[in-house]
């Protein structure tokens, strides 16, 4: 891999979400070599993901290369790298471009959707995980519509129409409820020769509540704005299968859609050395104890989403969301220092920053600790949470640019059909 | 198709270039029924689609949905469509989503990449006509520099890091700018344990001037400013073959290199049907008289590249280039509303407003008809120029930012691996 011995000791860390991006800051300007490895030369910032699918923002205002994060860290080695497999015996990563020793090993691999083991789900549904998924959703959304203007069949055309997005987490409800405000705003105009009123957003919820992990208000102002908005939100229902053309589900009610989003759940995204059962535990989580060390291990850490950190607290570990996993990679840098001038390390102590989600325009819930609202300003709240969580200036500019002018002009531009992708999937 | 019949007579416009989207726009809310077919559902501003290709804009900036630009237009209609076919005898085209007739048919279907009949080099090299094109440029050219890390081959690493552009026009000329301030700016803050003072940027003119349908000064001025900037500019050289490895010249000099991008030419985009040697003329272009009506029809024009109206400054016909075709559209827009008032059309005179190039930071070419300059003021006007002719307020914002921010951060942040190129290529 090319990467020169020092006398330092290297920490290898696998992955550039927010957890290994804050871990590899903290490690900046170290007596340490720091070896950055990750599938994509960007990070991504997740949370905006939904945005890209609905044409609201260009995928490049919401990645940030990751060289350029740590450009002026001279102990530190980026590589595009897909990790295949850890030797924990022998300290050592095995990847697509070759073989790295570690001293300290850094996991923070992230998440994956999780289809619960339903291969014809996992076949035929829209993920929103990446850039490149979402890309792949907003192509077909808008093909989709193109399709749908071209046939007489009533029934084909309200399948083209029918958007069936699984799960009614914060990635569920906010791309339905940014899916409504294209039916209600854009498509009308865009179409003006299709009847876009029987477009139809389904959001289906397994449990009795929408968005889980917020408050009883939260969920319940959330239902609210949604149905205003138009989408038919269905609980205690779920979707058993999904062929393509039919979403079949625990009663009955089945939905005829060409398009399934499935955000009904994800998973660690384990690698292969790590995946042992006897520290790999529910949601394919890797356990780890309170300095995020893997059990076993003195030099092997996990933080973020493959991270299990169980506390009283959250006795299933931290939600995966951005903010366990940039605290975590905060401390596991302090603590790594720590270890290295042999101190003790400190236990991770999870500051609860609140949560949010937006429905749309003027419409979010927010809970804080002590104070929890609804609406206009707590969707203004969203909007600069999410700014000021960007990575990089330019993002900053761009995506203001664009939250402006979608604003004040009730408008989402980016709706371009890039890299078809029906068109792909039928050429293959 | 799904598209109404009506009283009024049905325009048929093939290709939403400058040329189709300027015609469309005359037609609105006239007593016309306009149909507009383009395989992308967006219009693509070329001029900067280099500035894409290396990392300065994100595409989504410089495209605009065809929807967009005319949904106030009640007459107008759309479809996402190939045409593959013309039948000029039944008055109707074949497309892959059906057939359509019409009354009248324009042909803005632009240019395509001209690989003189070399298949080798078609099949290797790099095009930069068309988003997706430029996105894969943009993917590969990062790919091979971290590619290149990887290496302690010399002469791999040396090819990994060569680029050659083959054609000294503005699109050669403006990559080859972009590229070498690619390597002065951002290549040894990226990847600082890589020797990027390697990375050579090769430009290769097969006549003995770059930029040639400009001024002598522009010219001299042009090649001044790259070499300024470190690339090597090659005149009176042929490349005659590419391998994906090496390229060939018409003398003993060859090029190792993973990275050729190939301007050297466009040509007509002629559909079948309209391919007969009775009008089809050098460059692959339709022949057509000074109403852009095609030899032998009435009812059957072409406008923008496709074209060639021949005139006596113009015998070979008028540039291929963004003002021809806009000025082509307006002027058949009128001439269509003449003929349907059955009034005599007027011929089409070119209204030349002078050509510009960019070379880089501070460093661009000018020529107005009565006024040449070259420098800071000339790239403070192609700036502005380019704004200017972007359709879109939030593009316009949108590349303002990038612009600013790359200027006075010597930066260009786009540089994102989104969809790998080489990798898929491996995979294929």
């Amino acid at each position: 891999m090319n990467i020169p011995k020092t006398s330092n000791p290297r920490i290898v860390i696998i992955g550039g979400g927010f957890a290994g991006v804050a871990l590899a800051k903290k490690l900046s300007k170290q007596e340490v070599q720091v070896v950055l490895l990750d599938r994509n030369n960007y990070h991504t910032f997740q949370p905006l993901l939904y945005q890209v699918s609905t044409g609201g923002l260009e995928p490049d205002s919401i990645a940030y290369p990751i060289r350029k994060i740590l450009k002026d860290f001279p102990n530190f080695y980026f590589r595009l790298a897909n990790v295949e497999e850890i030797d924990t015996v022998k300290n050592k990563v095995r990847t697509d471009i070759g073989h790295l020793k570690f001293d300290y090993l850094i996991v923070a691999s992230g998440s994956t959707t999780n289809y619960f083991g339903n291969s014809e789900i996992e076949k035929h549904s829209m993920a929103m995980k990446t850039i490149p998924q979402s890309l792949d959703l907003r192509s077909l959304i808008l093909e989709n519509f193109e399709e749908a203007l071209l046939t007489s069949d009533l029934n084909e055309r309200n399948a083209l129409m029918n958007f069936v997005i699984v799960g009614g987490g914060p990635t569920g409800v906010e791309l339905a409820g940014a899916l409504a405000e294209i039916k209600k705003g854009i498509l009308p105009k865009d179409y003006p020769d299709l009847d876009t009123r029987m477009a139809q957003i389904n959001l289906i919820q397994s449990s009795d509540c929408l968005l889980k992990g917020m408050s009883a208000k939260a969920s319940e102002k959330a239902e609210d704005f949604l149905e205003k908005l138009g989408v038919i939100v269905w609980k205690n229902l779920r979707v058993t299968n999904y062929d393509g053309k039919t979403a079949t589900t625990n009663t009955d009610l089945t939905f005829k859609t060409e398009t399934l989003v499935w955000a009904a759940g994800v998973e660690g995204a384990v690698i292969k050395g790590l995946d042992s059962e006897y520290f790999v535990t529910r949601g394919n989580r890797i356990l780890v104890n309170e300095f995020n060390q893997i059990k076993g291990f003195e030099n092997i850490f996990a933080i973020g989403d493959i991270a299990c950190l169980c506390t009283e607290e959250f006795p299933n570990g931290f939600p995966m969301m951005a903010q366990p996993a940039i605290q975590q990679g905060n401390q596991l840098g302090d603590n790594l220092l720590r270890l290295l001038e042999e101190k003790p390390m400190k236990p991770f102590v999870y500051k609860d920053k609140g949560t949010m989600a937006t429905i749309g325009r003027n419409k979010a819930v927010v809970d804080l600790k002590n104070f929890k609202f609804q609406g206009v300003f707590a969707w203004f709240v969203w909007m600069f949470v999410h700014l000021f969580f960007l990575i990089g200036f330019r993002n900053r500019m761009v995506v203001f640019v664009n939250w402006l002018y979608n604003y004040v002009r009730f408008d989402r531009e980016a709706r371009l059909i890039i890299r078809p992708f029906k068109k792909r999937l039928k050429e293959n």
